[in-house]
């Protein structure tokens, strides 16, 4: 999944990540919450229709940010006080208000609220934290099944009223984007919770409309016992889809892979199974082979803007001189459309001249090549499955 | 055209450009003579192949960017010497120079070397800076009529040689975007010069091949007399097109236009009049309308980077708090894929967030408002012919 932080995949528009394939994107509940503010995206219909984005969306759930806030954050049992990084202005996040704000942003699949465990923490630490985040967990499920069905979309056939004086201007918007809300839901392919249309000025009167998956988080730190038990009473709380997070976040990557293996393990395997904030490609295809179904990370857009591409031969640090003069295209094996058209030289003249359209070309082709990696491990599944063999055992070639 | 001042329309990639129905494309010579070079361009085949851009492009002299250096640099009846606004390294600039730069860089159009002379500006000075600009035109002329055949274009057949190892790098570049050079002169419709090949290691033998079109430009300030002398001795000398200089440089737009007016009765109608760094849409329907064929400007690009949007109902400051809430398109009578696509919000909160997305949806739109208003031009010009009108009067709506 794509990172698009505040709404934006940084410098892409949404045709070209729809003509790239992206299926769903990652959004940020703690930058949206702060621009353009949840109220903002919920009157305007959801975070589909704001962005204009008719394929699936995911939120986290603002604690991965708040957690990353150091210096600027508080945590009790309620929640977490934590100061904007824009202004230092004072905010509170509940599992209550988390899934409150994720609903108003209205994805298809939003983050139960969790703690996540700082590496290094002793066991002891590392036990009362994953507590936490199961305690919220419960809270997080509770608030949601009160409330699902406030997602922004089930309000779409409602008349105008004085409350929303955006719906009559938005007339002329219904009619080219039509369709987009809720089409997000039914992309995931997951089994849609419905809701009961509750609005009772409803206009247009809908019977059921499917609402948004909440997804718990497996938290328990470095620890296979506590990763084991965190899995065991997350799945008895119940969810349609189940995240391990509290990883890549500092820890040597082979402990993050046995981590990862040993809570696989606990996860039904039948139901989605979420690896947050991973990776390179070398790991995506990794932890994809052990099981893993979704991932997200902001590597390869973000390593885009400082130049770092990859290919199929390896990574390119495109501000060297040594391009300068190569007009050979950017990876030779990629039918993205930055490789198809572009030379290095381009691509270097404009990283070094810094324009903006380097941060543009580098951007989708980054994302091509991560998307194509991932199309070829769901290929090589497949082939995995028809030929009887039960998993993928080593990189397929692109 | 719109501006690509490092190869580049800031933000927005060349297939884009291509769908907006971008004809030709403007390059600064200055810029590109610092980064990435004239030599790199030049032994990668040229601006066309460098930039992965097979319509037209025009190159300036250098000589506007170089009168706007004004603390910068000393002019002499040999040429100018500058430094760069980069790193402040010397350099200089003749009528000669500027010409194998621009031959280097491999423009269909490229313009004389000329002085843009300042204003205010008393008489003597505008005639002594007139009579400058026509000795460099005509050393520009000699010099081009001498080096035309340098273009990088009548290299492509050649085969590769010891003395440039990038040649064998190419051959796969060559596959994919065999065509390019050269086809922009084609391109511009003008009657190409046609230059005997004599390249004497040519593996393929080419017979004749199409090279650029200098450009004359007209100055003598804001006189009247002088103008006319100016357009009169320029082309005397002789070019396949004609721009008239030294506007926009803090004159009043009256006295701008008055001078655009009395200059073009002296320029020959059937051949192309090129009105440099002009303007709002207002002004290039007028200028359009008085008989103008070329502009270029930097506003819609520019604007766009600052959130000043043209439409069919005005500008709009895009980052004004009024449209955080507007689901409208940004103009609902234009087609271009920013307002089929996304709102007013949307892109207040881009531009608000300091989202890149941000400069480049908004270059799309402004250049696709831009371009629009010149077809609605070129529409009504062909529409005043079929009736017998001979010109437009009043602004076409779009």
């Amino acid at each position: 999944m794509p990172v698009g932080t505040l709404a934006s995949v940084k410098g892409v528009p949404q045709d070209i990540l729809e003509e790239l394939g992206v299926q769903i994107l990652l959004g940020n509940t703690y930058h949206l919450y702060l621009r353009p503010g949840v109220e903002q995206v919920r009157k305007l219909g959801g975070l589909h229709r704001f962005m204009a984005w008719p394929r699936a969306i995911l939120t986290d759930s603002g604690g991965f940010q708040v957690f990353s806030l150091t210096d600027l954050r508080k945590i009790t049992e309620e929640g977490v006080t934590f100061r904007s990084h824009l202004d230092g202005s004072s905010h509170f996040f509940s599992p209550e208000s988390a899934t409150e704000a994720q609903i108003g942003l209205g994805a298809d699949i939003i983050m139960a609220f969790d703690e996540c465990t700082e590496y290094p923490a002793d066991r002891e630490r590392m036990r009362a934290s994953m507590e936490l985040t199961l305690r919220w967990a419960e809270r997080s499920k509770k608030y949601f099944e009160d409330h699902k069905c406030d997602v922004p979309w089930t309000k779409k056939h409602v008349a105008p009223d004085a409350s929303s004086g955006v719906h009559a201007k938005r007339a002329d918007a219904n009619e080219h984007d039509r369709g987009y809300a809720g089409e997000g839901a039914r992309a995931t392919q997951e089994p849609a919770e419905l809701c009961s249309a509750r609005q009772p000025r409803a206009a247009v009167s809908t019977s059921s409309e499917a609402t948004q998956a909440l997804f718990g988080i497996v938290q328990g730190g470095m620890d296979h016992q506590l990763r084991r038990e965190s899995a065991e009473r997350t799945i008895a709380i119940g969810f349609p889809g189940y995240a391990i997070g509290g990883l890549s976040v500092g820890e040597p990557r082979a402990l993050t892979r046995e981590i990862v293996e040993s809570t696989l393990e606990h996860l039904p395997a039948e139901q989605p199974r979420y690896l947050m904030g991973v990776g390179t490609p070398e790991e995506i295809v990794e932890y994809a082979t052990l099981g893993i179904d979704m991932m997200d990370c902001v590597l390869p857009t973000r390593a885009a803007r400082h130049g770092l591409l990859f290919t199929s031969e390896g990574k390119i640090s495109i501000k060297q001189a040594r391009y300068a003069g190569d007009a050979a295209p950017l990876d030779p094996n990629c039918a993205c459309r930055v490789c198809q058209r572009y030379s290095r030289a381009y691509l270097r003249h404009l990283y070094a001249s810094n324009e903006v359209l380097a941060q543009v070309l580098n951007t989708v082709h980054n994302l091509s090549f991560y998307l194509d990696t991932m199309r070829a491990v769901r290929h090589s599944i497949l082939l995995g499955k028809e030929t009887g063999s039960s998993c993928v055992r080593s990189r397929p070639k692109p």
